[in-house]
């Protein structure tokens, strides 16, 4: 059963929904359904615009799943930039030569905040955003991908540190004050506003699309260097004691299920 | 007849108002005078700080004068940084040691942000501003004159690059969040906030200021290697058979004319 | 007596509060207890977070001390990191391995919103603060505490010129539009704000947040080499005839002591 739903809005423009129930974590099948995507797309002449959203109002991207080892990875191919799976696969996706836009509406947290940053360009809904690193309050563990490269690029230092070292949930509207998000958008109008806009960006030409994006990328970009010891330190404070205990405690209370903690993890995180 | 009239209002502070009727489009012509400008500004030992400004409220600088295939040009000084010549005078007027402000009320598109952006700072009308990169919509012709290398810089990759692919107009309130804009200041009062604002640096010293913006022009300036190939993919767009098709049509719909299609260009230009 | 009180809140959250009356300069002096303070952090196994904040709600930092010519560091070791006093400490400062959170109250000026600019965050109130880089109205001083460098990485180059070129005081709603505080917030909630954000983070493990902080200090952080031409500056012009001219004046006006010049000096230090 495929997590990503592709919807060919028409042959310049696709709708890709995430629907991995209950809460939308992300794991191992969901990058190497989104490496034969970006396969794909790299390789269609006539993709345009790719709209990432979420087959769940309430979750865009929960969170990594913690309890995915990406042992089914073993028998993929490598990940062809050399880096650990899941940043390998949102270098690619940064740099594809469509544009993407996240429709964000619901909870992204973890690495659901760090594929929202490899994406071009963020809506958020203002009333149903809620978007953020939680990771350091999950036992005190820093952020692996990518978000200390990507984000201070976007946001700036003093809030980069504040959203990544505080890692609590940010609403729409501060998300989009901080420039976390290109603009919140009023819930309602969300679907109508990026429809309009991506079907707008469908009727460009493929190759002045990627000839602009390519600018772009070379003077906004994370250097790749900087992904590898983020991604190792990220693996080894998950094999610790601290996170260790936190992961049974937060399990046990219902991490990953429908429900209070998952709702409010940004907050209720350090619980554990 | 000159389309820039220079104002003294005193020796240290220049007020530069731009006409060239009927909706204020930027040629060659432009070009030549403001190397005259440039060279008199770099040149004056009093002078402090220049506002730019449009004699016309609804058109800051409509767009390129897309008649002016610039062979004017041909018996003048060759441009002194080597580049394309609109993008040469614009390095040189971002790198002048006088304070640039641009006052912007009206519409500025293409050329007219690319201009705005190579000005030290921007204070826009609130209410009638319309600023934007619509070239992506006249035949996806990628922006050539400095946009995809001073944008970023300045709004982040995010928001840059919805305003370069996507093509829109943005109005006053949500340039300044974007940071595309300094601020947006009521249009009632933005005459007496940018001539104040000026009065005030005017009365500093001219090598002072010079030596604070050499500080921060080093390390917020684009690298002079990135606009070749973007002006040169640019005149390679407009020799191609999707912008001529475009601009047929849309000069006989009354494209660089009063009336919709310039008032609306952002939404209309995909028309073609 | 001291001009910092440390308050252990915690032995992971310290507050730490600049009370040097009546309008709380900066000097050597205290530049002298910060090395102390900042040996301290550095080698506290504990700690995790700081706050700094001011006992004057009225001034957070009014400015440099412009009767200290720093002869009381002559006695005391050299700066760790070869460059001017103040620029050494801000420098230490801003790559503390714990994380700094500025709590603004009151007025920050000149050297004091570069204290600011070299803590990781800034939290602000709404309605008592006034900021801002006021060197070029005192006769035209380019600011040489490193403001030149840390600005335009935050808020980008448009308004970072207008911030350092204009020398106005700005509030907390504009400081926060502009990037220049992380948020402001009503005064009323400030210091239950704040002190919220501290403890929540002063709960995560000390070598995750340094391991953070160093990711995001090696993209973010300008390069020392900017520094000294800037403080060399500074010290060139505070013992020119502009300067010295001025200050004669606005020491005579009240400069440094309480009453209407310090309280609007970003809007009076131009009258002398």
């Amino acid at each position: 059963m495929p997590q990503f739903e592709i919807t060919h809005e028409s042959p310049s423009f696709w709708r890709v929904a995430f629907d991995n129930p209950p809460v939308n974590v992300f794991g191992g099948a969901a990058i190497i359904e989104l490496r034969a995507l970006l396969d794909a797309a790299e390789n269609d002449p006539e993709l345009t615009v790719i709209v990432f959203e979420s087959a769940n109002p309430d979750y865009f991207i929960a969170h990594w799943d913690l309890t995915d080892d990406l042992a089914r990875l073993a028998d993929e191919p490598p990940p062809v930039t050399g880096q650990q799976p899941f940043v390998d696969m949102l270098i690619r996706l940064s740099k594809l030569s469509v544009l993407t836009i996240s429709k964000l509406r619901g909870r992204a947290r973890g690495a659901g905040s760090e594929f929202l940053l490899a994406t071009d360009i963020r809506f958020a809904s203002r009333e149903r955003t809620l978007i953020g690193q939680f990771e350091m309050g999950a036992g005190s563990v820093p952020p692996g991908g990518g978000a200390p490269a990507r984000l201070p690029r976007l946001v700036g230092r003093g809030r980069a540190l504040e959203i990544l070292v505080g890692a609590q949930d940010f609403d729409g509207d501060l998300a989009e004050r901080y420039g976390y998000v290109n603009r919140a958008v009023p819930d309602a109008d969300l679907d109508a506003f990026v429809t309009a806009f991506a079907t707008r960006v469908s009727a460009f030409d493929r190759s002045s699309v990627a000839e602009l994006k390519s600018w772009v990328d070379a003077i906004t970009l994370p250097d790749n260097g900087e992904f590898p010891q983020q991604a190792a330190a990220f693996a080894a404070h998950l094999g610790g004691p601290r996170y260790q205990s936190w992961a049974a405690h937060a399990f046990e209370a219902g991490l990953q299920q429908p429900g209070d903690l998952e709702e409010r993890l940004g907050a209720r995180s350090v619980e554990f």
